[in-house]
């Protein structure tokens, strides 16, 4: 008796599923002791089913949700539509049929998960959504298994490919974040309204799921402080590179004295940090923990067979489970009360590029300023100026956030000052 | 109602165990539903019984096995002995006994797994060894797990640290393979004898344990080429970096269309490939499949905390199925008939290097005998001689196992040929 599959959307996704189902046909019915049967599928509208049948498609294809949630002979609902609305109103009504659900949506659980993690929970039901993060990594199975016994510290994720492949074309060939933007459109990696991508929006989604499955902490989005990548100057690139350090969109969530922190923001990387050598659409999850150590998980963050992959990896554990009769487990079973850390304890070293008066005497108002807050410098670097201005640029010792507002506070109220670019600094 | 661990052995790794209990013990005891307790513990003799207590370590000590074996109280035995015997005399028994068993021993597993494996089947018991392969990178369990849902086609792994190291040393410092063994060995990552690291026999019993959970086929350790790293020169080195590549010992698991193929050897790899940046002790598993298309897990590939974690993450995964009602699952279900690949069908480009007589037309000599072979060049570099002799370093497009050894047998049929070393090389 096979195991039924509803799948909401026909989208690039949802059609490498019978793909992989297919090619992996053997492997996968071992290791579920059940075959899967993609039973029907929803589209928008006659249109689309047409249209899908048309071009050979031969699925049942139907327009109506409820022809799938009430289907009782449907174990597993598949949602790949993405955003929030209709897929929220789908899954839950899913859930409330008794359906297992398999989803791929990361701005839905990052906003709404946990309302409908909890729906699933009581009602004893698969809520899995490996594909949400970081596409074809399995990142959020591995912190959910086999990091059970340790202790995890910091994540730090290249979490978004179009602005890698974006930081990649500007760090090895020079490109301005403009026409890194515009090749990056015309290859599809970028949306035409690119502002989820290129200002960390999407990272930041990504890193209140990792929050949950790392720290056991369930943050809100908005407690995701997330800067983008727009702001990038060639200049910023090229004396990053001079400094022994790649400048990469780095999701950063780590754990202090005082609770978590988490930060999406255009991060200095040491030239060895592993997460230095990830390179265009890629992604990577760097894990510290007290066990492990350091641990890096490297992949495909999206495209259509590899989370296929993550979706097919999900539907194959529920169906087993459903077999063994052990169906219901959270995905991720590591809770505790969310606590945010004081800005005061999140401390790292910055950068700071800003332009000054080009005359004597300037470094010294640079240094009274940093000293006053008690933030020391790691590396000065004055750039020969124009007469009028000079360029400036500092890399601090570690600093809190407390302080780095403080000296921004300070650096913008010198009228002759201007505060071009910070970036967080990693390492030291 | 605690569930009861019995340890074979208190070395390094064993004493990292009670440490991540205690350090994660909330987290722990969530996901197993249950504490585990260490209730007795291996040892050689009442000397080591003596020294360990008199250290403070406050355990209850056996010197002879069946006080641990045949305790009905105890669920699970860990082995953290190392070597053949008498660890697979001692597994045996505890999963005659109808213990669970946990194990770190790849020596073991790879040589006799396929015994204990199914003996642990007939019985419904658990036998899980994440640690065995690449110490701290949960792999295997990605494999079994995440991976389901794919089909592996090639894996290719930086799987020793010791001799990772020491070619660490040896392409980003320069040092000779002699200086690079001295110093690991005083550092103690490497043996008095360090056969089994440098010589890759320790990465070819990993790659059998890959082999198996990657492409579901459990082959024989002698099945697995291997070739060591102590023949690498200064030279070799040197000439891989002016063609961009880096020289590391990489164990290569890949399925061609007539079976599969495990080789271990030092392996050129373009600068730019994601495990050419595995440094030092590190390890990395770099995995190519269907689905996802290329993917890497890298951590820590031995020490005391690292492995410890992965030994308790299959603790507690043993541990919630006891709960659960389930346990005896294997490790890894995915099982087909093992076939080796034809010789004809498994390529890779190589690297020759080699002394020629100083005179005109060798290149050409060179030429034929390739050629004669079907094998053509993609880089052939000649140095200035000395009017004796001359080095020429040949790197080949793609050429098969029989290709290569043809070649092989008539450069050495040259008397006035000395073909120094010849190397794998990946890409193209």
């Amino acid at each position: 008796m096979a195991i039924k599959i509803g799948l909401l959307g026909f989208g690039t996704v949802a059609s490498g599923i019978p793909f992989l189902l297919k090619e992996n046909e053997d492997k996968i019915t071992a290791a579920a002791r059940d075959e899967f049967v993609i039973a029907k599928v929803l589209v928008k509208d006659d249109d689309e089913k047409n249209r899908l049948l048309a071009a050979g498609h031969d699925y049942h294809f139907v327009t109506n949700v409820d022809d799938i949630v009430k289907d009782p002979e449907i174990d597993i609902v598949v949602e790949l539509m993405g955003r929030i609305e209709p897929a929220k109103t789908f899954i839950t009504k899913a859930l409330e049929a008794g359906k297992h659900v398999v989803s791929a949506n990361k701005d839905l659980i990052a906003t709404h998960g946990k309302e409908i993690i909890g729906l699933a929970k009581d009602r004893g039901l698969a809520f899995y959504y490996e594909a949400a993060v970081a596409g074809g990594i399995p990142i959020l199975r591995t912190l959910a298994n086999s990091l059970t016994s340790d202790k995890v510290t910091r994540i730090l994720g290249v979490l978004n490919g179009t602005s890698n492949f974006m930081m990649t074309k500007m760090v090895d060939e020079g490109w301005t974040y403009e026409d890194a933007l515009k090749t990056a459109q015309e290859l599809g990696y970028a949306e035409s309204d690119p502002t989820n991508d290129v200002e960390g929006i999407d990272a930041a989604y990504k890193a209140v799921i990792l929050s949950q499955f790392g720290f056991g902490m369930t943050i809100d989005f908005e407690d995701v402080s997330h800067q983008g990548i727009s702001t990038i100057t060639p200049d910023d690139v090229a004396v990053a590179q001079e400094l022994g350090y790649v400048i990469k969109l780095v999701g950063d969530v780590r754990e202090t004295d005082s609770g978590i922190s988490a930060q999406v923001s255009p991060t200095f990387l040491p030239k060895e940090h592993p997460l230095a050598s990830v390179k265009g659409v890629m992604n990577a999850v760097f894990v510290e923990s007290i066990g492990i150590g350091e641990s890096m998980y490297y992949g495909p963050g999206a495209g259509q067979k590899p989370t296929a992959t993550s979706v097919v990896a999900d539907i194959i554990r529920i169906g087993r489970r459903i077999v063994d009769g052990n169906v219901g487990k959270s995905f991720n079973e590591f809770s505790r009360p969310a606590q945010l850390a004081n800005p005061a304890d999140v401390k790292s070293g910055y950068y700071f590029s800003l332009t000054v008066p080009d005359k004597k005497g300037q470094i010294l108002r640079l240094a009274e300023i940093f000293n006053g807050e008690d933030v020391s410098f790691s590396q000065v670097l004055q750039q020969r100026g124009d007469g009028q201005k000079a360029r400036i640029v500092i890399v601090t010792h570690a600093l809190s956030l407390t302080q780095l507002e403080n000296v921004k506070a300070k650096l913008k109220a010198q009228s002759d000052f201007t505060l071009l670019n910070s970036f967080k600094v990693l390492g030291d």
